[in-house]
């Protein structure tokens, strides 16, 4: 099989040639940690691209930044609200225990992976308010959703209003918010903060990084908790300036978005080659598709990678790299079967 | 303070250039995780080195390392014996706790921060065997020591015999385990497990790297365990190619020891410079000194940066990449002090 | 209200007068922990009651007899298989997280709170075997269930021998396990060691006890990390005799058989009262009953306390105690509905 | 042996006859946890024995009170500053790192396991202030300490103001207060809750009582916090009314001042047969003697118990019903060694 025909995940994909140009560019003597040049811009930043004061953190996994940010915001005695097929979850190792020190993840249904006011209402009141049943300490949402789906900054914001009036918490996991925010065309600030997020999982891996993802505090005064938290954890990395780098770069000239586009429109490319086969709207760069395992297999003989998903489901993910033609041989296989 | 004149670690270092190279030669599309081609190798390359069967896995930093490794030799209400200077102990946040989920640290004294077979008994016959003490499951030692001393494998060896007798699990903490073993001039296999040591933090940040080290199994059995705690930590990089490929050019020709001789001979050009002045022999790349406050002042004034280690104690250390018109100025400094 | 006229729970009766006559039996200076006569005497004791050598631990709450032993049974990274309303996950404060380090709980479906092998089965299967999802360690079933259903001794080696080839280990919340034992009329030893249970929560304090539970281990292998984990979460009392007492006059002349039966019988006397409106078989203490918002509230006027289950839903439990005119009157205010 | 002549703890003793008397009464029907009425009556009559507002908990062991505590006291991440022969770090098997999820506690020496604000004061300043070094959140310490030394309630809020310049909680274990406290003839209020202590483990069990300690928040805004760990930890026992019965019979007409009072009696006629063997003043109920080992074994001999401590030395402990032959046999002997 050709590398480049490889759509089973986006955190596969190669590192853009800006962020390897930034670490080069770093490779020099500087402060260990986070004491560094580069690191100490990440607040500003950040402050300046979300346009209110936030505390930036690199760490080098979505793992990290998730369950990071959950561990300041969930006692160990308490519980997260999140879907069922959460990448906290579903594909974090039992992450979010192990960072709490064991809270629970309440698991909740939902289309697409996205929850809904109505259904953490009714998770949080079939709760009895005691000593013996857990309590809810926060919610976690994942945009775009493990399917692809994107929640648009009002529903953000509703889900934000119902946490802030229970006293909970808000996190989201935007490993691919990048590919959400591109697809609604709002604005990062909308989706986040003015929303009520209290700390977000910034992805950039899946979106050209290499391996820095940044969390982001908008509760500030949770900083240097979350300082000691990294380090506790063995994330604070001596030489954090080739991860702060990655960052800026990404920022820079707004690259994080361009590589978002051209991850989107690859998915776009491909759920428009067979619509009646779509599990899901293609919102971001996630293309869910029904098929026959005679359909997988072809596929395959023609050199494709993907996820088997379940039965009958397949899954692409496209990546800021993906034009051309692969994606057309792809999307015409696809039109084919 | 011109860059090239920092001395207060090692791990602010820049990365050589073979590092970022093979980083570049790593940037395409593979598979995620530790799937790819260059995390493959692992095994291989380091059982070859060892010279005998390991599990090697890449982590970015001695704190995984070291607190994963520790994890799966001690249960949570076991007890880790190491030196009260230990990294593990002063300079970790607490992270053998967090992994562990509650293990005990055992503190030890000893010159140099090495322990001795006679400190370990020693600590281990004053623990009561029964249920209201902690008993130790297990030894942890660094080699070189935080004091730059170096234990020669026949020490190492001793501790592990002791260790067994004892039933306790060994782990070597070798973030600068290179500099240990140019300077004894000793084999890797008899330092680590000819000597009974059971897992291996073997450091490669220091020593040159970017942001790879490498937690090596001499118990294999562990692998399998390691994994899913490496992962359930965040510390399964979703392209952990670019670590992988940081090892195996740390590996390739030896370049690991070179860099270690070259840090190494920067630190003897200090030591003969104010032979009267050493805290301790200097065996790696680590200089301790005893000074006057005019005395740090003054090479400060001179554009040196070096850490504060005590009253009227200094330490400076040495990279891979020091040598030449910097190292001079400082090792004749010194000598005029 | 009378006393004599509560049916919330079971927990609440008083403890049998013999138990008290055994606590005072037990009031002079003895050794303190578990090294006194009477707790010298449990292995033997419990190792005759159940045919096998067993080890056997006295705690003072079911939670601390569940999680000390599923502590032992499932390493933090990993999870249990039991029930979605089982008491270890809707009724203690999520403790299997906090003595386990995190592990997690995998719910299943079931009719009564049981579970079967199918379940099991579906929910390993799902389950993808890699480092990113729990691996399941475990399996806890509750017999009788928390709707007051049996596991007859067959069912319960159903799941044995689907544990045993799944390698997961095997426990039992038997917190009215007397109940399900005089219900089946099957033997203690068919119910658990032969049908593959490995640690057995064995309740007393439901049955007539006044605060001893017992912690029995089949897999007498686990006996001193119980001991050790048992000292840890600071359920090793100081004068355990007093629990020691307890459970000792609870197996003499099978007291525990007698209370059960009791029990039970009052629990039959109201389900012939109103069999059209169980929820549920009335298999042991338990009777859950369907009600109009009217029929709940005459039953309280006429002083009886029970527990509002769910919407047009109550539960009544009955205890070792209540025979006689209270249960006659709530029998017949039930029938009268 | 004479169960009588059993000198090694206090926490082996019986029960008060009066503490047996409130069990019994206790035994009837009643609300499960602590709902019911005995254990609704702990705030108020603890309240009012300490002349402020308080939160009352009944837990079964000083472990369990002691580590709900620092739990509440200290996050995760970091460290409680105590003595190093202090109970939680020399026999409570690990549980501060096991409830607190690997909390440090960094050990002070002092003579008779007191600590001093001098002491406290150095620790604290050799810790940097920064993310690598686990920094104190909390102190603890034992009055009457491990070798039955006495805090004078001036001694107790020197410690309480240091503790608040410090921003550090204050956690005081008073396994023996009661011992203390009639040493000195202070107040509780002035030992307590005055000298800035936010949470007590006041000890009954071996002060008279059988299985009840409390633990008693100044600080109650911790109130919910600890209701929640308490159940989590397995410590929310069903029949909580035999707890709180037993703490209640202990306050009545101070009972447990009178009780103090006995056992501080037989210390002092042990303490006066061989003033010249003392480790220790003895100020409370323990009695450290320098014997020769021939010494020791002639008062085994002799049919007496007792704890060896270390080389040429020997505890006994008094209990609050020892008075009469045995204790001036064992006096005598003591002076004719």
């Amino acid at each position: 099989m050709r590398l480049g025909m490889r759509f089973f995940s986006d955190n596969a994909a190669p590192a853009h040639p800006k962020v390897l140009e930034a670490i080069a560019a770093a490779n020099r003597l500087d402060t260990a940690y986070d004491g560094d040049e580069w690191s100490s811009r990440l607040d500003g930043s950040f402050s300046e691209l979300f346009g209110t004061e936030v505390r930036a953190f690199w760490v080098t996994t979505g793992t990290a930044a998730n369950c990071l940010a959950l561990a300041a915001l969930c006692p160990p005695y308490r519980a997260i609200l999140c879907h069922k097929d959460a990448h906290i979850e579903v594909d974090e190792a039992g992450a979010p225990g192990f960072f709490t020190g064991g809270a629970k993840l309440i698991l909740l249904d939902g289309e697409g992976a996205k929850i809904t006011t109505a259904a953490l209402a009714e998770a949080c009141d079939a709760i009895r308010p005691d000593v013996h049943q857990v309590q809810p300490a926060a919610v976690s949402i994942t945009n775009a959703t493990e399917y692809g789906l994107v929640y648009r900054a009002g529903e953000v914001s509703e889900i934000g209003k119902f946490a802030k009036e229970r006293s909970l918490a808000f996190h989201m996991d935007g490993a691919r918010l990048a590919n959400a925010l591109v697809s609604t065309g709002e604005s990062l600030a909308d989706m986040s903060w003015r929303a009520g997020v209290d700390a977000l999982s910034f992805g950039f891996v899946k979106n050209g990084g290499l391996n820095a993802e940044a969390l982001i505090l908008f509760r500030t005064d949770l900083a240097d908790e979350i300082a000691v938290r990294r380090k506790r954890a063995g994330h604070l990395l001596s030489k954090g300036r080739y991860l702060a780098a990655q960052l800026l770069a990404m920022l820079d000239g707004d690259l994080w978005l361009e590589n978002a586009r051209s991850a989107n429109a690859a998915a776009q490319s491909l759920a428009t080659a067979a619509p009646n086969r779509l599990l899901y709207p293609v919102e971001a760069n996630e293309v869910f598709l029904k098929v026959t395992p005679e359909d997988a297999e072809r596929l395959r003989q023609l050199g494709f990678d993907f996820y088997d998903w379940g039965p009958g489901e397949i899954r692409f993910v496209t990546s800021w790299d993906q034009q051309g033609e692969a994606l057309d041989r792809l999307a015409s296989a696809i039109a084919a079967l």
